[in-house]
This record gives structure tokens, sequence and C-alpha cells, in this order.
């Protein structure tokens, strides 16, 4: 058996999220039947993160043993032969046998699309958040750098995250305008559960002017997600790289910063 | 009774297009039904341009008699409040009631999204027109040139088109590609039914190297639809400005360059 990693991009608003449910209205299992459909049995598979309901891939990284040989140009045809148009396998790579699409990572970055308008556009529905009050963009940025660099990101963690640590290292949050998008772009060693779409929902209240860009600081060292703001909407959040220096066949790019031409 | 005019965006994936059919899931039956419910009685519309099934609004231009009065905030809001998430209200103006949406409209742009790609992009399908093939995007630049100015444009008319006469004005048709996208601008004085799709299967033909630059020119003497290519997808096809210059009054604006954005 040959392990086999597969690059994905999905739309993940008809999808109830990455990991196997027992409806089977994931991802995971949408591409689990393919494959199995491909080859002819069960194949296993892992992914570097899980992405929750709603929320899309650019570039999602998963790995599996193939229990047949396959070439390369067969896992990325064949396999989307059986996939929905919102799943598709990009590219495939073979990889050693101690790859792992999660635990090899070193790195991810996932990449907010925040509209303001006064009306959300029927394009864009889905696949961006939405806020209608003008949003101080000098303030975010202000913000944004408390949260740069190790911390304890207690305040921006889910109740259900499972991670041991709520320690991560984020090495960058940017955050541009373009017309009426604001894209945050974070990067990061790894994200604890609903942890990029917290602090989006706290630099949105300091765009709006509810809190200075200190109360971001503040939050920090309170650790304690109460004192915060409430999970933003999955809409905009996409997966745009997973990370893996030690594994150069892995044709990963990181388009992060053209993201609306590169979704 | 004055006379409103709107500007409207929509995703036209769910819609069997703009005009009024008698099974009611149009983009022109869904608009009026708001504004019935809006104002309790029926609201007739008149529209800029009458996008086919699929086809995808920016700015479309929309007039109606208002039988009641309302503020112009009140026929954004209260109108959009009754329409589903895949079409909007994004503008409301008070014009003369020599105002027509389609007849007093002097130009139409249109964009066409092409994306050249292993794979259709999930975040992309039914919003953009997609080809696996390799476009030489120069070979396209020199097809279109020979579309621009003022001719017959029967090769590119569908069979079903109701225009009295089949010459229009191109006032320009530019071509640019950004990353995977190929970016169609269509501008002239008005379109034929099927046109700018037809125009795209075409280029399309020359891109793909089936036909040299020339065979464009040759199209547009023969005036015989059935020389010229297969219709042209409507996923990718988006009206995104309609002008009136002599109503200054109307918030319209161009954003055609920048369509990725401003969808």
């Amino acid at each position: 058996m040959s392990r086999i990693a597969l690059g994905l991009s999905y739309d993940g608003a008809p999808w109830q999220g990455w990991q196997t449910q027992p409806h089977r209205r994931t991802v995971q299992d949408t591409l689990e039947q393919a494959l199995a459909t491909f080859v002819g049995q069960p194949v296993p598979t892992v992914c570097a993160g899980r992405t929750d309901t709603g929320v899309h891939a650019v570039q999602q990284v998963v790995h599996l043993d193939a229990p047949v040989e396959r070439s390369l140009q067969a896992w990325i045809r064949g396999v989307n032969a059986h996939l929905p148009s919102s799943i598709a396998v990009r590219w495939s790579a073979q990889v050693p046998d101690t790859f792992h699409a999660r635990f090899s990572a070193r790195s991810r970055a996932y990449v907010y699309l925040l509209i303001e308008d006064a009306v959300c556009p029927p394009a864009w529905v889905g696949k961006a958040g939405w806020t209608f009050r003008p949003l101080d963009l000098d303030a975010m940025r202000e913000g944004a750098k408390h949260l740069v660099g190790e911390h304890d990101y207690s305040s921006f963690r889910s109740s259900q995250c499972q991670a041991a640590s709520p320690v991560r290292t984020m090495t960058s949050l940017e955050i541009t305008r373009r017309g009426r998008f604001f894209v945050f772009t974070l990067r990061a060693n790894a994200f604890l559960h609903h942890m990029v779409r917290n602090i989006i929902g706290a630099l949105v209240y300091v765009g709006q002017g509810r809190h200075p860009p200190e109360w971001i600081a503040q939050l920090i060292v309170e650790r304690d997600r109460r004192r915060a703001a409430p999970t933003f909407s999955p809409d905009g959040l996409y997966l745009t790289a997973v990370g893996y220096p030690d594994v150069p066949e892995l044709p990963c790019t990181d388009s992060s910063d053209e993201v609306q031409l590169a979704l």
C-alpha cells in the first residue's frame, strides 16, 4: 500500500463540516464514498484541518493508504467523477508512509472574506461574511497586532475544543480592504476550534467601535471565552493553505493573497 | 403615481431568467411578488435587459410606477425584506415619468468570467464558465477586434431573437487574464438574444486553436448562425452596467473592471 496525499477544494455551504457523522452529509463522508466507488473498497481518510459546517476550503490536504495501484492522475479524475461539483480533488501526490496530513503540517492559513455593504450581495451569499455597519480598518489592524505571536488563545476557543493546549503561535494576521471586501488573512502553526471565527467576531467589534483595539490585548490576558465577542458566521471562512516544509513533493501553494481569484 | 427606478443584483443560478413565466420561477415574478407584498397591490416592472436562465446581474435596472408613496430608502429595505437572498435591491431613485428602463438605456455592459483549470473550482460552480483546454489569449484578442464597431451580428443571434434589426454597435470587447480567470468585458448600445454567449463560444473556439482569429471576421460577413460555435454556458455571464447618460439622477456605476470584487 502506498500513501497518497490529495489537495481538495470545497464549497462548505451544502455540507455539515468535514468530520464524518452518522447522517453522512459531510465532506469526509462524501469523499470516502467517492473513493470507495473508485477503488471498490473502503478508504479511510485523514485531513489537515477539520472545517466546521459552512466553512470552505481552497486547499484542504488529505491522506489515505491506497489499497490498489492507481496512477496519480487517476486519483484526481477517477475520484472527481464520483464527487458532486461542490467538492473537487485538485492534485494528488505520493508521500512517505510516515506522512500524516494533520501531524506533519507545520502551518495553516485561513482567509476570512467580509463584505461591508447596505445589502448582502447575492453572488456572495454563503461565501462571505456580511455587515452593514461601517468598519474602521485602522482600528482592526491595531487590534490584530495583539494577536500575533505565541499566546494562550482561551478567549477565542470554543468550549468544545479538544486540543490539549490553548497555546498557539500566530505568525501573521493581515487585514486589507479591496472595494467592499475586508480580507483577513491569518497564519499560525495551528488553530483551536472556532478560533478564527471568534477572532473575526472580536475584530469586528473593534472595527465597529464597540471596544478599543486594546480590548483584544485584554481578552488574551483574561483567557475567558465569555468576555469576547460572539462566534462570527462561517460563511466567509476559507482554509487556504497547509504548510509541509519537510515534504517538498507536495504541490501545496498558498494563494491567500489573491483569494477571490484563487477560490 | 411617481416613477421609481431600482438597481438590482441577482444570482441567476436558481432562476429561469428575468422574464415572467406561468410557473413563476423567474426574477421578475419574484420581484413583483415582493413589491406586491410591500405595497399591497400588483406592481408591474420593466427591466433594462432580459437575462436568460442562469445569467446573473450585478446591475440590472428596473422601473415601476409606485401606486403608493414610499420613501426611497423604503423601496430598498422594504422590498428586500420580501426577497430571497439571491435577489437584492441595491439602490432606488425617483425618475421622470418619461424614463423607461429599456428604451432610455443607451448602453449595456456584460462581463463573462471563464475559468481555465483542470477541474472546475467548487466555489465558482454556476458563477463562472469553465474549460480545461488551454486558451490562447492573444488569438482571442485578435479575433475580438473584428467584433468591435457597427455590425450585423446575425451569426451570433439566437433563432428566437425578436429584435427588429440584427445590427448593433459594440464599443469595446476587452479580454484580460487574472490567474485562472479570463475576463471578457463587452460594451454595446444593446445586445441581441444570446449574442454574448454566442460570441464567447466563437472566441473560445479561436482560443483553442480550432479556427484562426480571422474566422470571426468571416462569421460577421456570412451572417449565418449555423456557421458559428455553439452557445456558451450562461454560468459566467453577468449584466454589469446599463448606461443612461440623459438621466443623471440614477446612481448607476460600471463595475465591470473589478467584477470579481463587484459581484
